[in-house]
Formats: structure tokens, sequence, C-alpha cells
């Protein structure tokens, strides 16, 4: 499982690496299903000017349009970084099982951090969620652009 | 003020409306920019077979389009029915400033219901909330439709 884990990580991680390149948040995400992935996404929020452009969200769609259903029953979601409300409401909206993200988010996590809208007990799905896996890449590839997004601010 | 939130909670009834024809759960959605509706949606998760096929984010996608930016800066969105945890994550990654909706949801509303997402200090964005705007409209709908859902059930 760890294993599994950490090679769909590393392709959230690649995901992550697009956005960096592009200039953005690196923030990505894939979704797996029966061992294939069937939707991936980055952070392209400035470069679409489109505040739903996050990682996860596209992913979804993706996903969605794989499966030609709003459920994404048996499927995980792999993020580089904890949901953020509008990511963890559609994975719950999605019924999305499971959530492996690598490195926790103090600002708007809501896997935990800030709030914990995928296991609220008193809506209709609860995530199974696993943290924790290629934190340190997660989130050096984070601090790497937020050094550089402050130097250019200089 | 409330002669105008009325009118365009109106045009957001018109939207759910168009949900309920299509056999949609029946919620509706604009966005009002300088008094211009920029954006409209309504739920059309079914047909669509994807999950963020919600009328608030319909609404946002258009609205960005229309402004080219992801800041929804000066905007209201209207929405028949309090924004559940994704639709209210949305609202607040668009920095939308003002929220009005109709009917509360107690299953997953996250203006205050269930979560206020729309209202937590520690994000870096909050919205001025006005609520019960055409309540009975917003709720007599929904009823309608859970009714007709139950008799198509038995």
């Amino acid at each position: 499982m760890i294993n599994d884990d950490e090679k769909y990580m590393r392709e959230a991680l690649a995901e992550a690496n697009l956005a960096f390149e592009a200039g953005e948040v690196p923030i990505g995400a894939v979704i797996v299903f029966e061992d294939k992935i069937i939707g991936r996404g980055h952070n392209l929020r400035n470069l679409k000017g489109n505040p739903l452009c996050h990682g996860e969200i596209s992913a979804i769609n993706e996903a969605a349009e794989f499966m030609g259903d709003w459920r994404l029953e048996n499927c995980t979601i792999y993020v580089t970084i904890e949901p953020c409300p509008m990511c963890a409401g559609a994975i719950i909206q999605a019924r999305i099982p499971r959530v492996v993200f690598g490195a926790r988010n103090s600002k708007f996590g809501c896997g935990g951090s800030i709030l914990n809208i995928l296991n609220e007990p008193r809506f209709n799905h609860q995530c199974e969620v696993t943290e924790g896996i290629l934190e340190d890449e997660a989130s050096e590839i984070m601090k790497k652009f937020f050094k550089r997004f402050r130097k250019n601010q200089e």
C-alpha cells in the first residue's frame, strides 16, 4: 500500500512541478481507479484567471468524465498539499472514499488543520485520510516557489 | 438594497426552476457586478455526470471569464439555498465579498448551519452574508422536488 501511495504521490508531485514551471503555486493531484490514473491536474489559477483551477478540481473533472458519473466511488485522490475548503468540499461531493496528501497547510487546510471537511460526521460522506506521503518533497517545492516569489517582489 | 436583493434572487430562482425542469435538485445562482448579472448557473450534477456542476460553480466560472480574473471583487453572489462546502469554499477562493442566500440547508449548509466556511476568521477571506431573501420560494421548490422524487421512488 505504502509503495503504491508513494508511486502515485510522485505523479501528483510531477503535476505540482508543472505548476511550478508555469509560475503558479505548486500543488498537484491525481485520481486513481483500479490502479490507473483517470484524472490529473495542477494549480493554474493565475494563468487561467479562474479561482476553480486548482489541481484537485481539474483532476475531479477529468475523472468524472472518465467514469461518466459524478460519483467517484472506489477512487483515491493523491494531492501534494492538504486540500483547501473548495477542494475538500469537491472531494466529498464526488464521494471519493480515500484521500492521500503530502504536507499540511496551516493557512487553508481542510483535512484537519483549519477545518475538517474530509471528516465531518454531519455530512453524508467521510473520507479515509492518509497524510505525510512524500511530505518533504511536497513542502520543499512550495518553499522553493515562495522563496522565488518573494525574491521577485523585492 | 432589499429590492435589489429580491430582484436578483428572483433570477437565482429562475435558475433553480431550470434545474427543477431538468429533474435536478433545484438550486440556482447568479453573480452580480455593477448592477449586471455576469454569471449564472443551476445544478446539473446528474445530467452532466459531474460533481462540480452546482449552480454556484457554473456561475463563478462564467463570472471569472467575464472579469478575466480569478478575483471576483465587488461582486455579490445570490443563491437560492445555503452553499455546500465545495461552493462556500469556491466563493471564498473567488474572494466574493457578499453572499445572499434564500433558505438554509440543515444537511450540508456551510454558511453557518453545519460549518461556517463563509465566515471563518482563520481563512484570508470572509464574506458579508445576508440570508432569508425569498426564503419561502427557495424552500418551496426544493420541497416540491423531493415530493416528486419520493413519489417516483414508490
